[in-house]
């Protein structure tokens, strides 16, 4: 039941610093199994948009990944694995993919719509998930910008949030989307959540990619040409890339284009989560009263002991006498924390990275 | 500043269980430095004991350990160094000495006072220690059994306690032993530090060879017959060794010698651990506030976090916002504890065993 010229845009980006020192700038979060499935998060995106793209996939990701891109992606073809030649952020790497399939779209006369989605994200209902990508590539077709609101499960202020407005006619469910807003303080998220209006932006957009980039055009010319000249002539990436601007794709055309009007939502009442930290891979991981062993469980011997542990280097781990614990174990680093002080390990990145310690970062 | 006829004997032994994975039975704990002073415990025993005994000193150890010991002291001769066949407590490994230093005092008709000492104990007062070892090789010439008293510094559970009598009649300072007590409850502790007339037995007997095996003979006379025999025919240690009991010498002889008024005790007014787990360890190395790291500094990066931290592998180890933690960091295996439960660490070993991971134990 694929959605017809559907094309799904993978952003593969992101060190997930916060997951150090398993996720790196060498070896990023996308890459890895943090669901105990089998299965990397890229490898779990690709297999949840199959259904709906079929092989129109394009991957976007770094130069130094694209090797372990292909590797971990064996169906996709050379042309569908696109590099960056340095970061740029998300705007520039799904205005890429746009220009490319606005190109494709005008040479062989075809009406496609493009969806992105983060390669490091988990999503634990992927048929509601499709469900909702296939009424988002609806509404996209009659020329929104189209972006998936999350049902919020609680008052987190880790993600932005986007206002729904009223229904679109006939829109099956789509609604105006009225504004994004930033991460909010927990009063505020908590106001949003029992408002009922407010959902959680994933960074997940649905739309033409003229639609796309003509909104971008509409705040920054130079970029959207810039991304369509790259298309027009693939050789000069190298010499254009530089020029772009770092910016991410909320602020550079999500937000303006909810001022005016211009974007839609459909709920999106799947299981979703960033993990960005390992309190939040806890979560993911289940039983909270246990450790939960992300990799080889008989590598851990656990005694009163609550928390995860990510037993990474092949050795042994004893565990006595501590709740909510972190202990995650590679060949050249160890980390030892706590759930609720997961958000600080990008200070021991940042803190590593002062002493040159570019190895282990 | 030496004691004539004096000789050191110092038991190796003991896997050190509550020290893994940084001790085990392979490398047990006096092969390692554990006072960040870049000696071992081995080494500083044999240091401590120079100035009383210079090269009359005889250790006694397992096979498996003999080479390393040879290595660590490598001042002493082949001869110096007496390998055990097999595992059979402190009373074999001191009366295999006693054994040797008894027909050498007769052959050469020497009279020898032998004092023995842990080999993985701390002693942070070295001066004061050989004070308390000349006034107790002083009253072992009068015939007596003589152990050294450590003056308590809180009522511990985890040592055994000497009850201190009468005053030897001119014996600067010896008093007589009531009673060996086994370790205590800490009301029970308490009580008997708060008596003043208890002190803790670490396991140091100073006595003339000849004493310390005829005692031995009034217990057990098989037992102390069997270890002539070897010193007589050293050739025979593989055949007789096995036999010997397994049991301390403080059961097997300083107990029941108490009984029947023939020990006596000196004070030991100087720092004295036995360091015999993360939380002695902690102690030792000092300010509870801060982490406190054996071996290289520059590997560990802590915020908001206090405890031991021992990286033996080389590897880089973050630790942020636990208290009083403990983590022991070695190539094939890691310990994550806190110092409240360090106690526990030999469930671990034992789990191991039974796991048949005789190589991590």
């Amino acid at each position: 039941m694929h959605i017809d010229g559907f094309w799904a845009v993978v952003p593969a980006g992101g060190a997930g610093t916060r997951l150090w020192p398993l996720s790196r700038s060498g070896s990023p979060k996308f890459l890895h199994d943090l669901t105990g499935r089998g299965r990397t998060l890229l490898e779990q995106t690709r297999e949840r948009l199959a259904p709906l793209a079929e092989d129109r996939v394009l991957v976007v990701t770094g130069e130094r990944h694209r090797a372990a891109v292909r590797a971990q992606l064996p169906d996709l073809s050379a042309e569908a694995v696109l590099a960056e030649p340095s970061p740029r952020d998300s705007m520039a790497a799904i205005g890429l993919a746009a220009a490319h399939l606005e190109r494709q779209a005008r040479e062989h006369d075809q009406d496609l719509v493009l969806g992105s989605f983060a390669a490091d994200h988990v999503i634990t209902e992927p048929d509601i998930f499709q469900d909702a990508v296939r009424r988002a590539a609806a509404a996209a077709r009659e020329g929104w910008l189209v972006t998936i609101g999350i049902e919020p499960t609680f008052p987190s202020p880790a993600f932005g949030y986007l206002q729904q407005g009223e229904p679109l006619p006939g829109g099956a469910g789509a609604h105006r989307v009225r504004q994004f807003v930033e991460k909010p303080s927990v009063p505020v998220a908590e106001e949003y959540v029992a408002s009922g209006e407010y959902r959680w932006n994933a960074g997940m957009f649905v739309a033409r990619p003229q639609v796309l980039l003509d909104l971008l055009a509409e705040q920054d010319p130079d970029f959207a040409a810039t991304l369509r000249a790259i298309a027009a002539e693939p050789d000069r990436l190298g010499e254009l890339w530089p020029r772009l601007p770092r910016i991410a794709i909320d602020h550079a055309v999500a937000e303006p284009a909810a001022a005016a009007g211009r974007v839609a939502t459909v709920p999106g009442d799947f299981g979703w989560e960033d993990v960005g930290d390992f309190d939040a891979l806890g979560s993911l991981l289940g039983d909270q009263d246990r450790v939960q062993v992300l990799g080889d469980g008989d590598a851990v011997l656990a005694r009163d002991a609550s928390g995860v542990v990510v037993p990474a280097s092949g050795r042994t781990i004893a565990l006595i006498g501590l709740d909510d614990v972190v202990v995650v174990d590679t060949p050249d680093a160890l980390l030892v924390t706590t759930r609720e002080r997961a958000q600080d390990v990008k200070q021991v990145v940042a803190a590593l990275k002062e002493r040159g310690r570019d190895d282990l970062t």
